[in-house]
């Protein structure tokens, strides 16, 4: 049972060859250790798998941090929406940290967390290195990765959507329709929701006997510019698509825009397929086909797991991937007979 | 200066005829105080203007909390960014609470931020009662009211935007256009601002020497529901508006989808104003002339305020209103010539 694998400070303290105050220092995030020792330390509290049962000993504190890369999209409001929900059960808050960059959070703010006290993390859409990972766990920092940036490391608890089989989705209904060239407009390259959605769309073209065009495949960054400038791209080619899978909603919006300025008609000249199916997608013109993610509750699951590992409860499986919808609205058609 | 004017608990510990830890008890949302002694004593918190020196005693906890009504819209994202971004130049983080009532925050949340400890609260777009003014002023926490529903009590700090003058400036804007029938659909219609724009919608009509007509004022929920329905409803009318002012952006893009269900086209046969200039505002369909409200600025300053009131500051004024534009876009034109 867990109480019985649990790693002692004095251990710790004794491999490092350091005395028990010190180790509590690192783990309280006290800025007095020099960064030598705290990085020994903080490797053997890794290594051996420490946790500190913050829950037990002082009671939750009833915050949550929800750290967000960016919040430019109102896919980030659906996240906030479903953890703050699934907080609220227990009486919890959700606090909101935008790190401005991919780069996950750093030392300075696990610190401040650590030292004010937090129930625990949901780290979206961050690449974060073993180091911050032990960063946390030093701190005894419960934490949840929703879609995750970069290669998750073996054990880290994470949430996502089946993305595959909602890129396999997508564009499945598009070569249903007819289309045969089909481009494709993913997110950031390092973000693993991203591959995936373009690895179902290939599948999807292989499965049907088609060749991957290479020169179809373009990467965004997930908001409505990069899909207007993307989508100019395609259209442009010598042999432009009749169809574009967007990769996100606000990326089908900035092709939406993008088609608009060269007089294409969505769907007749243009079909367009999102992902996400944010509010807006809904009341767009034309209302987006697009692939349904629980965005909301994706968050709140993420938060659950949180409070779950605070008690010393070990989530299982280690990563849960919730299912997706494709949504058939009205910017999908056949394409034109040339 | 301020320090001279601080109530002592003692001094309340003797008006309301009990001890000094029922006092202490009441301040710090402790719940063994009989019903009846603690809104004594709120009560005469309230009236010596009693406020706890947390940010002296404790030093700042580096949280604010940013109460909203409801987060159904991308406009709760921008004023969560703005929080965000002015709490982080302090090293503070934002709390976000969403009460789904319009009715602020009830007596146990604001005991459990007190006991949590808050460096202070952002109220947004909530009715707060004299009461509850009273009870966040009794456990000590500084706060701010953004869009207010409701009249304000005096000398409750709040921030908005110039609903009044955005009102004018787009009915303004139709009626240069040649408008003379423009509907009007306002918010909640205890929301302030709500009011204030459509009381400048008002004073451009009467200024250009126009009747006001009621039957083309019209209220909704500042949702992309309630502004499909309600112009469904204007232009339903026997004599329908060829413009309309939406009162905000979502209900803007509600009566696109209106027009579009009624085979209009924007702006050719119905001309469209919103209010707040969200960024989908500019990638909508087409793209939308709007009042830009700096939703961000607004919820940096209230954090700012808020922090200030920490430090024993008072800010004056006590009431701002930071500017609105008109951003002219492509969803108004002349009407047509009948």
């Amino acid at each position: 049972m867990p109480a019985q694998r649990r790693v002692t400070i004095a251990l710790i303290a004794k491999e490092a060859g350091v005395s028990v105050p010190t180790v509590s220092k690192v783990i309280n995030g006290r800025p007095e250790v020099a960064s030598e020792t705290r990085q020994r330390v903080e490797r053997l509290l890794h290594k051996h798998g420490y946790q500190r049962r913050t829950g037990h000993r002082d009671g939750p504190v009833g915050l949550i941090d929800l750290v967000i890369a960016e919040v430019e999209s109102p896919w980030a409001m659906e996240l906030i929406r479903g953890a703050e929900t699934a907080a609220r059960e227990t009486e919890a808050s959700v606090v909101v940290s935008v790190l401005h960059t991919k780069s996950g959070p750093g030392r300075d703010w696990i610190d401040r967390i650590a030292a004010r006290r937090t129930d625990g993390a949901i780290i979206v859409g961050s690449h974060l290195s073993a180091r911050q990972q032990a960063q946390l766990n030093a701190r005894a920092i419960p934490f949840v990765v929703v879609d995750p940036d970069g290669e998750p490391a073996p054990g880290m608890t994470s949430v996502g959507a089946t993305n595959w089989h909602g890129g396999l989705a997508a564009t499945r209904h598009l070569l249903e329709l007819g289309h045969t060239r089909i481009g494709m407009i993913g997110g950031p390259p390092d973000m693993l929701c991203s591959r995936a959605r373009i690895d179902g769309y290939r599948a999807a073209l292989e499965t049907a006997g088609l060749d991957v065009d290479p020169g179809l495949i373009r990467n965004g960054d997930f908001l409505v510019g990069s899909g207007r400038d993307q989508g100019h791209a395609l259209l442009s080619l010598p042999a432009p698509p009749t169809a574009i899978f967007a990769g996100c909603d606000m990326q089908a919006f900035g092709v939406f825009e993008a088609a608009r300025q060269r007089g294409l008609r969505v769907p007749e000249d243009l079909s367009v397929v999102g992902f996400d199916d944010l509010p807006l997608a809904r009341s767009a013109w034309p209302p987006l086909t697009t692939v349904r993610q629980p965005l909301q509750e994706m968050a709140a699951l993420a938060a659950r797991m949180v409070l779950s590992i605070g008690r010393d409860e070990v989530p299982e499986p280690r990563r849960m991937e919730l299912a997706t919808d494709l949504v058939v609205r009205e910017s999908t058609a056949p394409p034109r007979v040339a």
